[in-house]
Parts: C-alpha cells; structure tokens; sequence
C-alpha cells in the first residue's frame, strides 16, 4: 500500500481545479458550487469507462466522440442537472465544451463533459455559460476541493484520493475526485470519477488497465441497484512525470496500475460509505472460490440484498439472509460448505459453519454489527479465489432522501 | 372476469382447512396461530412450483418428493421458522409430515409440507407435534381464515381468492390461500401459495397449467428483490366436481386456466399491495412492446427499483428514475419512441413522450400518485405486446419491519 498524499485531483503535475457557483438548479444556495472545471497544462492521452444503461445522458455520449482521438486537454461538470432525456440534452452538453472551450482558449473537443443530478429537466445552460469565465479565472493548484465541491450531489462529504510512486528514477503521481452517492450499482462505468495523473503512459494500454481496475473497484460498490444514466470514470495523463513512456505491460505498467487501482479502492469504499442515508460501510469478502468472477457475483448479491441492508442497519447478525443472497446470486457454490462470520473493529463473530446455524453471543455479534465497518466474511471452501465487494446499509434516510428528491 | 366467491381454500368441495397456535417461536403470543393444516375428502393429483434460490429450505426438498407420484392429500404448513440451514431440517419437514398422518390416519407421503420465518434456526419440532391433534380436530369447510392467519408472517392481511366456473354442465371451484410480504421477488416459484379445486383435470396438464401461470402472475411480482429460500406454490385438485377430465389442451382447459390465473393475480396483487411497509400497490404496465418477455422484464425493473419505489413513496412524478430502471434492465427498446405516464383513481397525468420530458402539472401529478393504487404505464411503441408487473412503494416501515427482525 502507498501512503495517501494531498491535492486530489491536482495532486499531480500540471493539473489545475475549480469549482463555483453558477445556478444550474433554480433556486439553490449561491454557496452550493455547481460547475466544476480540471486542465491540464499539456495535451493528455485519456480513457474512460461509461455505465452500461440503455439510457445514456448526452454528456456520455458527446465525452464518447470527444475522446475518439484518445487525446484531451480537461473535464468540464456540472451538478443540480443530469442534462439527461430532454430535445436539447445532445446540443446543451455540446454547449457546456464550448464554453469551457472559450474561457480556457482551447477547442470544444479537447472536453470531457459530465452532468449529475435529476434526469428529464431542461438543463440551465444559460448559467453554466455565465459561470463559466469564472470558472476558468478559479483555476489552480489547489483547487481540488472547489471541484470536488462542486460536483456533489446528495453526496454528505467530498471525496478524493492521490498517492505518488517511483516510475525509472521520476516520482509519478495519481490523483483522483469522485461523487457518488444514490442510483449507484455494479456492472457501469461508475458514478463520475476524474483520475488525473502525470505519468507518461500510450492510451492504449491506459485503457486497458482502467477498464480492468473499474471492474475490481468502483463495479463492486453497489447502493441501491440503480445504475445511472450518466456514470463515467475518466482518467487523464498527461506525461508531464517524465517517466519512460510506459507502452507495455512490464514491471513500470504493474507498478502504476497498483497504484491506479489503490486510488479507485479507496474511492469505491468511500462512495459506499456515503451511500445515500449510510449508517455504516458493509464490506462483503468471500474467500474459498473456485473463481474470481463467481466471489464477486456472490459478494454483489450481499452487499446489494435490501434484507441485509435492512439487518446491518438494525445491527441483527441474520446471517440465513447472507446465505439466501448468495442463493439467488445464480452463481453456483455449494450451501452445505459455506462459513460466515461478521467482524469489524470490535472483534468478530461465527454465525454459520458448513451451511448450518452456530449458537453464537448476541451481544458480541451486537458490538461487532454496531461500528461505523463491518465485514461479512463468506469462506465458500472450494478453492483459492476470493473478491470483495462494498456497500452500505439501509436506513430511514434513504428512504427520506429518495422520496422527494426532485422537489 | 368472473366474480370471486367466499370460502378460501375450502371453497372447493371436499377440502378442509384449520389453523392453531401451538408455539413454533417462542414467547409468541397465544392468538397468533401458526400451524396450517389443510385436507381433502379424497386423493388430488397435484402440481407444485418451487424458489429457485440455490439455497432451498428443507420443506421444498421434502415436498418435491413426497409429489414425486404426482397426487397427494394435504398440506402442513408452519409460521415462525422457515426450517432452513439446521443440522436437522430435513428431519424435522418430515417429523411435520408424519405428524400430519398420524393426527390424520393418513401416510406422511401424502402430505406436502412448507414453512415460513427465520432461517437459520432449529425449528421447535415437539411445538408443532404438539399441537398436530388440535388442528386435526379443527379441520372444517369453515376453517381457511384459520389456516390463513397460521400461515402469515409480517403480513398484515389475510390473503384469499376463490372463484367458480361450469365445465361440462357441472360447477367446478378453485380456491386459494397464500401469504407473502417481503423477501419478494420474480424468478421464483413464489411465496406460500396453497391452491385447491375439485375440477377433474390429469396430473401433467395441471403442471403445464401451472407453471405458465406461475411465471405471469406469481413472478411478476416483487417486494426487496430478494428470492427467498421457501417460496412454493402448489395446486390440488380432487376431481369432485364430477366433470369431465380435462386431458387436452382444449376449451376446458382454457377455461380452467383463466380462472386459475385470476386467482393467481388476485393473490398476486394482494402480496405486493402488502409488500412489507408498503402504504401503496404499484403496478407498472409495458405496451407496444415486440414480445411480451421484453415487456416484462422492463416493467420489473420498473417495480423493482429502489428509487422508482421511494420516489412513489413521496408522490414525486420523478418519471426520469422509471426511463433509467428500463434503462439498465438489459432488455432491448429505443429510449427514444418511450411514452410514460402515471395513472391511478384520480386521472392520470402524461409525463414523457418519446423519451423527453413533459411539462406537467404537479398538483395533478401529486394526486394521482397520492391513491392507493397507482399505474406506471409504459408505451414502447415497437409492437403489440404487453406485461404488467406489481410492485409496492418503498417507505420507513420497510426499513423498520427488517432493521431488526429475529428479535
């Protein structure tokens, strides 16, 4: 494990931030930031992974043809508007990377744009437009926090994560902001995630490790099973390192995904503890497997059962709703093998060993199930493959966020 | 439509039916019955559909061989422990059965056996020999409201449907019971659903029957998403109508279905009008759809969502979260021909067409989706086809009745 640095989204070199106001959402506090710009001072090699949904928001698919160059220079988002299912969607997010474009002195196509909040409202374009210069004039080293800011939604705490390695005798480093908090589910891109690094790395190979590294991180976190329709991780690099240009996939190109990947952990873990109404992270480890992909498909269905939401929300150690998860889960394991214990930083505690009931104390299983972390360890004892995967329990508030959401 | 009947489960000649406290969870109250008992005069050919969680509780094991031949002559049912994942569950259905016979003076073969409650626990076996006597003596045409209350759990109404046809000059009934509230969700055979009729229809059409009935009423249904470990549906039928055997696939038998599957979506609508905390029935219609399988599975997603369920909590006509379900929903359609709107006692109020948003009025909308019954109706506009799909409004007793409850 590297050890966590500051700066975020800045963090590496060559990349400044800004969040402000600009009044996407009628209405709203002028103290809510809501456009969120990120630059680099030279042309980037780029890559990203969108959600899966039939639906997708325009910015999706304008980011898609913006990127088919594989080159970027910067991120435009917004909050307060998915920019999503309305006759103008497509024109207005080409609108916001003309905007940018103008205020930074670049061109449209050097954007990737972004848009989070609710689907099927005409987005203000007129706002982000007039934001805009403001946005640009923001832009600086330090501003990982404006955008961070800037493009939380229900989120209850900014989200960013950096780490710095040695790359041939260069310090490379990674640096990242997120958002994510409700309609978040596996098996998408992710909710927005923006990774910026000064490594020098081809695209190609970029890519691939991203689309790899989102399949082991943000793809296990779920919340609520709702995938949306504007998740995107997108990852710029930009060289400025000066690093041997990593081109295959040697020692250098392990190394940094290692730490790409430590950066999309700790970011998954923390949209999972923010999940919307979140009492605690629930972390789901299933150890034993004869494959990866079948650990990971048990470990979702856990950590995505609303029963054993409901139980770790209640601290209720009803370990028959883990097992009945995995059973629907339609990955094949066998009941009569399986152990479950639940541990956290209170101690653990053995609730179920080869498929069957284990008396157990209730008060401890109550310690254990009441930290803000708790882990629901599955050994299925049929091999050496294991996967974890992230969630969060649920509460009153999510229901309380979730019903009146748009108003 | 024909018109519902009295009598339950013992509408149907020949079959009585009882329930009885006899102390399955401990410290329950005495007036909660949890023993079910249901019998016929005389042997039924009988057909059954089971969960498909790959974890199935020991009675669904026991009744699939106890229906192995195909006929049978009752029910045992228990509330108050599911019997699943103990070191003798398997043991203990069958200790159910063969109370049954005793108490009876009939073979434990003959007995299809079910129960429902917390997993994971040793079911109090003596409790339920017990208390067998009591509920053989308490057989009785009278008796299905009993049997109805024995076999809820955090249901809050009884659950009944019977209606009657002439087949062949004779009045043939079908009569039925089930319960269900939560760990609810399609792909499933289906909750506890104890169908009874005197029709005179042979074994293997009576599956067929069944099972197709099963998928489009029983199935279409979902509560929390989670398949349990329990679900069964089975029929009995015991031929004393004195019609002529239904052996083909005629006009008999297509009477015959549609009468079983209107006491199967009656029962179907009542579970997810019941669905655990849930203030309001949500019914999700797909049309103009290209085959019904894809309409089905979009209206699922539909009812399934957690935040199309939190959003009808609140009464929010966030439309924006229904395109998105369908979204991810993996069945094919074009965004971009979809026509959604809400629907209920109180009007009905158009809110996207052709995958953009309306402008609506929001005082309508609230009223319509303020009734206890609300409609999403879907247009697709591809083809002829269509599916509805029930479901229920995710609310704070949801997350309540399940934050805490084996205690």
């Amino acid at each position: 494990m590297l050890s966590e640095i500051a700066g975020g989204v800045c963090a590496a070199k060559g990349f400044k931030a800004a969040g402000v106001h600009c009044g996407v959402k009628a209405g709203s506090s002028p103290d809510k930031k809501d456009l969120a710009l990120i630059l680099s001072e030279t042309e980037c090699v780029a890559a990203a992974t969108y959600t899966l949904n039939r639906v997708k928001a325009a910015p999706i698919y304008v980011t898609m043809d913006h990127l088919e160059d594989g080159v970027c220079r910067g991120i435009v988002a917004n909050s307060g508007n998915a920019n999503a299912c309305c006759p103008m969607s497509h024109e207005n997010a080409e609108a916001m990377c003309t905007a940018a474009a103008q205020a930074t002195g670049l061109k449209a196509e050097d954007f990737v744009v972004a848009s989070t909040g609710v689907i099927g409202q005409t987005i203000n374009i007129q706002a982000i437009q007039s934001g805009m210069p403001a946005a640009a004039a923001a832009l600086s080293e330090d501003g990982s926090a404006q955008a961070e800011a800037a493009i939380m939604t229900t989120d209850t705490v900014p989200k960013s994560a950096a780490v710095s390695l040695e790359l041939g005798g260069k310090t490379v480093t990674i640096g990242a902001i997120a958002k994510g908090s409700g309609m978040i589910h596996p098996n998408m891109g992710t909710m927005l995630a923006f990774i910026t690094t000064d490594c020098a790395i081809s695209q190609d190979i970029l890519e691939d490790g991203l689309r790899e590294i989102v399949a082991r991180t943000f793809n296990r976190v779920t919340v609520d099973g709702d995938t949306s329709t504007n998740d995107m991780c997108v990852v710029l690099a930009n060289g400025m390192a000066g690093n041997p240009l990593i081109e295959w996939k040697d020692e250098s190109y392990q190394a940094f995904c290692a730490a790409l990947e430590q950066v999309c952990r700790t970011l998954a873990r923390k949209i999972a503890a923010d999940g919307e109404g979140a009492s605690r992270l629930i972390t789901c480890t299933v150890r034993g497997a004869r494959s990866e992909e079948n650990a990971e498909r048990l470990a979702k269905a856990v950590v995505g059962s609303s029963l054993v939401k409901a139980a770790m929300f209640g601290a209720d150690a009803n370990w028959g709703r883990v097992l009945c998860a995995m059973g629907y889960s339609k990955a094949p394991f066998r009941p009569e093998y399986v152990d479950i214990k639940f541990s956290s930083a209170a101690g653990e505690v053995a609730v179920c060993r080869q498929g069957d009931g284990l008396l157990f104390d209730e008060d401890l299983a109550r310690k254990v199930l009441t930290q803000d972390e708790v882990v629901i360890e599955v050994d299925l004892n049929e091999g050496n493959e294991e996967a974890s995967c992230w969630g969060c329990d649920l509460t009153y508030d999510y229901v309380k966020i979730n019903g009146d959401y748009r108003t």
